[in-house]
């Protein structure tokens, strides 16, 4: 059996962790050939492939990014895309297709899966961990640690200058790298997409951070909107096509605005493409590697329209359908929770 | 209301996140008092107290061991030990108990509540991450972080020398941490105390990865045993009153059983207690905060002689004496999926 | 004996460590006693005070900023400035003056002693690293491990993507952290303040580098300028009080322009405030404590006027008024050793 | 001009950033040819050879270890060794060699440079820095970094069970690792072979530590003795071909020896490889680059029968019999500056 792979969307550490395992697996326990399809969709379209095997996964576990590389080409916006897809297959020889991304990835995979009968696997990446359908996704746990290292490290400055340090992280739609790195790194506010926040509040909360004679720390999610809206459009429209966060938007401008309200200095740091570089986090690696594992399990089992997923501490098979079917967003008793260290 | 607060058994990564969360919630939200016990229940025994608001759990969030001090003492040791909590209790007011530790420690909460009536509350605490109650505890995601790092970095050293290297990890009675961080760091062979191992078997997988033209790396956990056990009893007594590893063991025997048999270098790297100090992970920090923050809820709900969880993302309440119940060991199928990486 | 202490300028690693060790070691060998002035000078003039003893400084060594706080007050902008000064050390009974911090606050300390006879002892600190008379400043060390960090993590997202990755770094004069962290995170262009850069060389370099199919990182010195100078006005101007960087200059116009002329993506990533926070690197330790020791030796000595140093691996003492006389810059030749690894 | 390239001794990080930088250097800007040899003087007797070019060094920089493969073969051991080693240098057209390694390394290269007339550079490697001849090697700052952040980690175990923790670490001649190790985290005793110590003054400083109310870290280099020196052989028996540190010696025996005499319960850490495996530190990495830029230099020059060294903050060309001449030990005064945090 040939199997093709792909990576698709932005990077995220972990993409090489399930790459690897999926061939380990296929090629030892299974019997399996593999062939790479560089930059996602894009690869499968043009027919340019990247020799897959032992040899080629061999120490990148550790490594962050993709051997594979990744693009966002959506093979549905080209009027040939599925038949040149159908085509190459076919000269590769191609049983089936594990494909490794988010949403927009794994939202065509199921349709060339239902529409066109192509047997595909997904495995789901997305570092914001914004997909319902798992518990986490391997990326995420990596990008909380690096920006909670990065807010403990701000803590001595903000007291050094007693100084408001804005924190912006990435989060467009859901703040999940928001909640848990702000509750991780001990910041005084939290700002998540899931709520508009009331810039008054915002600036009650520093003010009493002050009073306590300490400096506050504001972290907020790329995709935070105040009550009043306006600026949103402009940070949204300052995202590059791979949906990675430019240096405009919500923290620079929430600073400016805590600045002229409390009269306290603030600064902005976006700790932007950081977050999703370099070597994965042991739950990360773990996590990919045990979806690799899965997702060729399903090749073997046939078990296609699938979608790997974690459940608890269980790796499970869903309908690819759900992986794209709802946003996990932060639930509002969720972020209850770290009102409490608020101010 | 007032509430007492201990930690007991061997110390971990996220004790004071927990005590901070439980006292920010208490005093903020709820109006609470509370009180610390020195060192476990010694210091319920014997009396002696820590003062515990807001400022004393101040900074405290990234720091690793418990500012309450441990302890392994047991007061039903002690003839009189039920007798003088009690009074203790009385003399300081205490309504409600929330004690953190391991199975030992909530053993005793669940027997002082039950034969007692003392109100307890308890939060699971083992590196080990062997509780059946919880999916996960605080102090585990460090470890397998920091036994990962040492992996890493152990490869390079391997290779240059073209030398077996024994990495022994903590885990005397479940394998988790050898699991996940051997999975993590890429590890030929991962020996865990659920399986005894062959040591012809481990001599293959090792000869194989140098036919491989690479060095080995061998995770063993400090509690795994080879078919013929009796060096076990020696790795046993060899652990001090804590549990934590002593200079002996499996990792030293397994090196020097694996250079006789295949006459390859090896030597032994302990990483013993450097696993278990240190600043918490931010999933070990977000662990601690909720698992404080709904241990103080349950003290608030007046719902005694219970545990908290972590049951896939939501914090649950389950019974204190569930916590004791039953090791929560790694099941053979995950063990059979790490040996797809073995050799 | 009574010795007052104090901080000036930005942050920087290190800081505390200096402290703790002149204390300790004023304190335990020569029965000095402290006395420590809040916010650098600004305490001085308002006579606002810490205590300062072996319990204050217990536990800092660690960690980053500095517990005596810090600001950029000038006493000779005050006129009435150098008056209460004296005041304010006769009331305290200080006889001698150790004073921490960049040109500005040792440039004070030089006129104190020169021009009023106060007897100051300086220790440096830059964490730009540009003081001519010191081999290293501590703080220094550990922003280019940050930064090499970054880099390090920057690298597989560019790869992934095959686009352009600017990262601007601290160094408005002198371009020590752009070089170092460059050479260490194997950046393919470093650009620094003392040599102005070509526009269209570095988009060879850029271009050369996508030929030999690998992705670009650019390393620029936030006060690097291109041969023509216009944004860097623009690029000063976004400097704070403390000379910290602000979310524009010359990393996003550089991607801008980068993208226009060479057609590949490029993103900026500031470091900004993460490189001055948290915990010392080792070195930074190390370099920061024996500064502390022989700072307070020169004050046992009546060794006035005077400002410690690093020269190869020991510590000296050098005239306060050198230590600001000239700026430490990167020599041509330095510079031309790192061309070796450009494009 | 084709140079020859090997890496003697045990590893260390920065090999392969030395390596890279001179292959670079070489290839570009002089059009040298390399080739590499397997296992230092081994490689070169045996004629066992590596290709090596710009894309072999592609990536090696952040790696550590060495791409090249070490041993402590010395060819003056083998009376055919000299004659093999022309034999091939002839074959393979070697014009010039460059060797790197420590003491036994560069002494075999000095011995081929003045009795035999083969064209020799070198560069110093030793992780414990004693190499008289150079302000530092690379590699020492990385293991003093994984040094300090592992007594970070144990000031907390300690602190939360009131225990002593000894920490051995690498040094069997020179106390440098434990020196900077030990002022860098804090540690309470240092134990350097430089001086022997006093096992009564030992337990002193612990005493005093725990009236004190905090937990003593005692931070021992491998070859550090007591006064009464029997177990010293042992220790140094136990040490592998490498001078890899085995899990016995100094380090186990003063936790029992200050567990006897304190009464207080002590547990050792033996840290090991782990010092001298994985990536290297921003340091070692800009310092190993420079090295392997000035080797290749120094050949183009025809400098030969030269090593690089370290002087401030230049590197300089000193005779290949100075690099082995004296040992560089921690002298008396800078062990005494240390003793001011002892207790």
């Amino acid at each position: 059996m040939r199997v093709g792979m792909l990576t698709g969307g932005g990077d995220c550490p972990g993409l090489n962790a399930v790459i690897r395992a999926a061939v380990r697996k296929g090629v030892q326990d299974y019997g399996h050939e593999f062939i790479g399809y560089r930059d996602g969709w894009r690869g499968l379209v043009q027919g340019s492939t990247v020799p897959l095997g032992i040899p080629a996964v061999r120490g990148i576990l550790p490594r962050g990014g993709t051997v594979l590389g990744s693009s966002r080409t959506n093979p549905f916006k080209d009027p040939d895309g599925v038949h040149r897809i159908r085509e190459n297959l076919a000269k590769d020889d191609v049983d089936a297709l594990i494909a490794i991304g988010g949403e927009d990835t794994l939202g065509v995979a199921a349709r060339l899966h239902e529409e066109h009968g192509i047997r595909c696997v997904g495995v789901p990446k997305t570092i914001d961990n914004d997909l319902s359908a798992t518990d986490y996704t391997f990326g995420f746990d990596t990008a909380v640690n690096i920006a909670t290292e990065a807010i403990d490290r701000l803590h001595t400055t903000a007291e050094s200058h007693m100084r408001v340090l804005v924190v912006e992280v990435m989060g467009r739609h859901a703040g999940w790298i928001a909640l848990h790195s702000g509750l991780a790194g001990g910041a005084n506010v939290i700002l998540i997409p899931e709520q508009r926040f009331d810039l008054e509040e915002v600036c009650g909360w520093v003010t009493s951070r002050f009073r306590a004679s300490y400096a506050p720390i504001v972290v907020v999610a790329e995709g935070a909107m105040p009550q009043d809206g306006d600026l949103v459009l402009k940070g949204a429209a300052a995202h590059d096509s791979f949906g990675h966060v430019r240096l405009s938007g919500v923290g620079e401008w929430l600073a400016k605005e805590i600045e002229q309200r409390t009269g306290k200095e603030a600064r902005t740091i976006v700790l932007g493409h950081v977050q999703r570089g370099g070597t994965p986090s042991a739950f990360d690696r773990w996590l990919a590697t045990r979806f690799g594992l899965h997702a060729i399990a399903a090749v073997r089992d046939g078990d296609f329209g699938r979608m790997v997923a974690l459940r608890g501490t269980d790796i499970v098979r869903v309908p690819l359908r759900d992986a794209t079917a709802r946003l996990k967003t932060v639930p509002a008793p969720l972020y209850e929770e770290a009102r409490t260290f608020f101010g």
